[in-house]
């Protein structure tokens, strides 16, 4: 077997103990998957005396970056802190002195991916990020090289476990949200601060990524449109099901139809998915992808896509990529995707879809017929709607209104203009409906 | 950009003339991810005059391998012929006259493949067959590289998509095996003769390959355990629906407990899936994938399994990958995996799971207390029993036992023996369950 490959990781939290722990525990079957011995040189970290889960050689802490930068045996480093600052500066650091990176850091790529990609091509070097995605499903894979030989149509994604997490909980335990994000709080399948959660952050940060791999272009992800989980409440998803759909954080990027090949619309938000259909059917903190391809038709992946070991799986096999090459290759030839899409066209693009609207009215005669009107003046047309009787306390009625494929933007605009008439008594939803 | 690569391709049936259109309408796509354009140079044909649905420039035609074999500027080559000869002796000869070869053979690589592997190794070249399992699903990648981190625990998966349709198909229209059959291969999901595809041959030469690349061992593929479809009638599917699970031709590998690491237990047979559970969900001519890792837990891969541009996408992928040179560095790794399960323990270490046992008895007293005996005697016991109202017509009583958790090779001697006492009236069945 060929010389040892010495490795360094950065941050030793939840991600970074998994790896070094796989490192170590498997460390057999790494080397024959890597062609030779993967060797754990240094590991950085803020407090080397805090107490940790796993047992790293105290000769191998250190709390200075540097010990990696300045040592020429270690090729491959693992960046495995969260944030933008200082990771930022740690993945130039190590670019800049020959290391090639392997991260799980979503945030940092969404943000800074174009300028940290070009740094490492400029330096020969290759970033690989398998665990920022998805965590331990191989969706980066998948995209830039399995499917390769195909034209992306669409990719619809739960990515974000912990607002999964809680939507299955809602739902199956008919529990409010403030009620099951405690819950998941409690059982750690959510933060103390589950903010970028929730709130569809993360979701999109990742689908940035998923978009450049799969489209060849760069979406700022914070022009993303996004909404989060927080105005789920279970009478919405009781409705959902009474149409026979259940409520997901949904991802979706999708090829739009136009001039000049059309444009990529993008969209995180609370989608009604149909019963029944994989996506549908992910509970609790796992994530799935459904892409499908011009030639390879409609894939679907499922797994566990964050925790410990599901993610440090991903950081593993990148190193393993990294050291046999194959990240090298990778890096390089996903630099060379260009869009199909011109780049001003990928956002105005938007989605044609069903849409659930879910208007509190005043329980009056002649407000469905005016709200049918308004609808009808834009030209949404009605597949169905649902009118319950009125709840006493407010004086409100709930009527839920299913459109037929429309322009996200056409449907927006109509729910606006609605919803500053003086029948409406609270606040509007509208939320996209994915059928297959 | 870098210099055209030239590829040829051998066979022009459904998947060659997948690939050819993929690779001729998609070329800019392709050129992207394989940084260069790739151009199919030459195409092997029986008969060249043969009307085809795909419009190849008769200059490219030839019905000799020698055109591409003596053609140095040719360096990869897309084997899409089926059966074992003449493909092997072409693999031969394209891998002595230097070419890497892509394959879509399943048959060809579960008989030869140490053989071809080893001699492709000596002549420096690759074989990729992403395409020979599971058509567009990248399973081969999924095991073989993104997994590669873990220790893979069970591969289960549904291989075979003409005999998922069948099934699928008998249960939602509650027509019998025959009947689907025809239909099946009226409507082009199931070949004249489909005897390797409901036989469960095709699904054990794929679920080899899949044991190749996850436990590092060889397994003939026809020493593996092997049932077919055609025993499964429309009462099996009525009982098994009434306990909850339904019917599939499942492929499974899976590491059995035992001294010095244990075995894998290998086995293509219907088996009871349980209802809900993502692999009992897939339908018609899909093909689906449940895996096992140690660290990323289990995920779950569904797509189409067969078709033409499905398994097209796999080897246009393929044939990037090895211009790339990804798929030189992944052949070379896998040559290096060696199994944990000793080669003599692979095959006697059977699955313990539970088992649904069919008896046809005699309408007569003492019969169930019997038959319950001879379990029990073999420490097999019993979870569950559903006995309906007698058949006038046979006599015969069918008798259903859901065991607990016991060896297969247990179960099954223990049928054996009740089949050979005077209370069976007709065949007996014994079919694997699997609950998660």
């Amino acid at each position: 077997m060929a010389e040892h490959v010495r490795v360094g990781i950065v941050g030793l939290g939840t991600v970074g103990s998994g790896a070094y722990r796989l490192l170590v525990d498997s460390a057999a079957h790494v080397a024959r998957h890597a062609g030779r011995p993967v060797v754990v040189e240094r590991v950085v970290v803020r407090d080397p005396h805090r107490p940790r889960a796993v047992a790293v050689p105290p000769g191998l802490l250190t709390t200075d970056i540097g010990a990696i930068l300045r040592d020429p045996s270690i090729s491959v480093v693992a960046l495995l802190v969260g944030g933008l600052e200082p990771a930022r500066s740690m993945m130039v650091a190590l670019l800049e002195s020959g290391k090639d990176v392997v991260t799980a850091n979503k945030a940092l790529l969404a943000e800074y991916g174009p300028e940290l990609f070009d740094l490492a091509r400029r330096h020969g070097r290759s970033i690989a990020f398998e665990a920022a995605v998805a965590g331990g499903i191989p969706i980066v894979a998948a995209i830039g090289e399995c499917l390769a030989a195909n034209r992306i149509e669409s990719i619809r994604g739960i990515l974000n476990g912990t607002s999964n997490f809680i939507l299955s909980r809602m739902e199956e335990e008919g529990a409010d949200y403030t009620e099951v994000l405690r819950l998941a709080q409690a059982e750690g399948y959510a933060e103390a601060d589950p903010a970028m959660d929730v709130d569809g952050t993360d979701a999109t940060q990742k689908l940035a990524l998923l978009t450049h791999l799969a489209f060849g272009t760069w979406v700022p992800w914070a022009q993303i449109p996004r909404r989060g989980i927080e105005g789920i409440d279970l009478d919405l998803m009781a409705t959902a099901r009474e149409l026979g759909y259940r409520i997901r954080l949904l991802a979706i990027a999708a090829r739009a139809p136009g001039a000049g090949g059309g444009g990529v619309a993008l969209r995180v938000a609370p989608t009604l998915v149909r019963l029944g259909t994989p996506l549908a059917e992910t509970r609790g903190a796992y994530n799935a992808v459904s892409i499908v391809g011009d030639a390879v038709g409609r894939m679907f992946f499922h797994g566990l896509g964050a925790g410990q070991m599901p993610t440090a799986s991903a950081v593993v096999a990148d190193i393993i990529d990294t050291v046999v090459g194959r990240a090298a290759i990778t890096f390089r030839t996903t630099g060379m995707l260009e869009t199909d899409a011109p780049a001003g066209r990928r956002l105005e693009a938007g989605m044609v879809e069903r849409h659930l609207l879910r208007f509190l009215v005043a329980d009056r005669p002649g407000v469905l017929a005016r709200i049918a009107g308004s609808l009808g003046e834009q030209g949404i047309s009605i597949a169905s709607v649902i009118q319950h009787e009125a709840d006493n306390a407010t004086g409100a009625v709930p009527l839920v209104i299913m459109t037929h494929r429309s322009p996200a933007a056409t449907v927006s605009a109509a729910v606006d203009a609605i919803d500053r008439t003086d029948v409406i008594r609270g606040r509007s939803l509208c939320l996209g409906v994915v059928d297959d």
